[in-house]
């Protein structure tokens, strides 16, 4: 087996230039030079604000090579990097990968832990631009992703209204089912979230969405970032959150409780956004993105107390 | 004595935030948005291209925080990034912080490290506009800087043309010296290199810089890089690169190899380039420049064999 200390740091650096080569077969225009200088150079146009973004997956905390494909690991690192972008309304121009790893991994490994976040990669759009290479004792992959936004109209966290609509694009509790599901079975993880690239910049055109995060940390913990960024209350109702077509049949299966499962899973990867005016409807929000959402609470002022007001099932927060 | 543990990664979070504000109390123009959302937000000059790159710094590999100070390491870290943005020519934007640390370490390590490192990030106008916090068996800290450059104007390893002269911007082995004093003595080592960034982007503006790159690695692997992207081979004096006073005779105290020491010490952090037309003369640069800059070679065709043409002392590449 060959190992990463058999190839040395520029082995593994000409090494995974050459999957990327193949990987990005059309870069990205925005990208004016990429790997292989002191630094990479990208361009944005006059009309737009830089996103940048940094996430990290480190083994044993957030991965064990056990548990899931090399290739599946490889591309839920640059998910959360992507996801980011997405919450911003951004498209992507490029990312940068930092890889430690233990002189003694095998090259395979790497290779297909690099295929797989490649792939994703080239299917957003996103190609790798730059990075490092160093020694650590655990392997970890340190990703920085930039993107681009029309000037002035990012999502961020701190624009949430009273009174605006709050949604989210997708199925929550999946990711953390899947790994439960894989735990219980022995089986590896095979649940793959997607960046939501497309919606992402689909609302940043549009008039009236407030606020929007990306749902890394799980529905509750996420919203309560979003709420504390915009200074303002929510309630929402558990049951109208989407979740995957058998979903409280598995918790039960499964012994899990949904509803833990559905607001504190995490990994979704899902936006979570607010909306006002005439598109604050999830059916004629979803018809004018051609993108499903769902809308499942609304926003309140910070300390209100007018729980008596709530619809029944509705979580004040 | 208080643990990354105690504070949580959120608490952290906070209390880097605190730091930073206090450190950057006039943020650059260019930073949007900065920490507390999914992404920072940045801005270039419709005239400018952008600049990226990241370094890791990581314990156990690149430094111990037994034979330096934590505020020594946090600022190494940046070090490192900062003077890939002044080998591209950059002015700095901001940079991302991606911290890794045991649960167990001391937060006042961690403060002091980022002390460090934001006192230099303050000094070259370049603010932490976010990163990301996570567990690790040690600890790590990945950087992402971000600069802009005149638009087509960045310097760049493979501009390097026959017949350039070849320049270091000062004293190399300094780093490597203090290292092996520290060593023998048992003291911290105390030297601190600083990013060459007025140097790279005074370079950017004058006609007939041909290639540059920052000597991180050593004079000799640098150089290498930069023959390499460019495609030429090189001729240099090493009786010509500058080195700190006493350099030689602290290198026979030790029972160093001078000419290893000055060419693979690594760490320096000078910059290295070409240079051709009338500014191809350390007088002239340097006075031009109001920086002092040393003529240690030239640039020759990649396969030249003349080798009966170089004066003596000159080492062939």
């Amino acid at each position: 087996m060959k190992r990463l200390q058999d190839l040395g740091e520029f082995g593994l650096i000409a090494r995974i230039e050459r999957l990327a080569a193949r990987a990005h077969a059309k870069t990205s225009r925005a990208v004016v030079l990429g790997m292989g200088d002191d630094a990479a150079l990208l361009r944005t146009l006059p009309s737009e604000d830089l996103v940048v973004t940094s996430d990290a997956y480190v083994e044993n905390v957030h991965f064990r090579w056990a548990t899931q494909s090399a290739s599946r690991i490889g591309r839920a690192a640059l998910v959360a990097n992507l996801s980011d972008l997405a919450a911003m309304g951004a498209r992507p121009l490029g990312f940068l990968l930092s890889l430690a790893a233990p002189p003694t991994l095998s090259v395979s490994v790497v290779d297909a832990a690099v295929r797989g976040m490649l792939e994703l990669a080239h299917k957003s759009a996103c190609p790798l631009v730059g990075g490092n290479i160093t020694r650590a004792s655990e392997t970890s992959f340190t990703i920085t992703a930039l993107g681009a936004v029309p000037r002035g109209r990012a999502l961020v966290r701190s624009g949430a209204h009273v009174g605006d609509a709050l949604f989210v694009s997708g199925p929550l509790g999946s990711a953390a089912l899947a790994l439960a599901r894989a735990e219980a079975s022995g089986a590896r993880i095979r649940h793959r979230a997607s960046p939501r690239l497309d919606l992402g910049r689909a609302l940043c055109d549009l008039p009236g969405i407030g606020a929007c995060i990306d749902i890394s940390d799980g529905f509750s913990a996420d919203l309560a970032h979003l709420l504390a960024a915009s200074k303002v209350g929510a309630m929402f109702d558990a049951s109208a959150i989407p979740c995957e077509k058998n979903f409280w049949r598995e918790c039960a299966r499964l012994g899990l409780d949904p509803k833990q499962i559905l607001l504190a899973g995490g990994e979704d990867y899902e936006l979570l956004f607010t909306v006002r005016g005439r598109f604050a409807s999830a059916q004629v929000l979803s018809r004018r993105l051609g993108i499903a959402v769902y809308e499942v609470g609304r926003i309140i002022p910070k300390r209100s107390r007018r729980k008596s007001d709530l619809p029944k099932g509705w979580s004040h927060f």
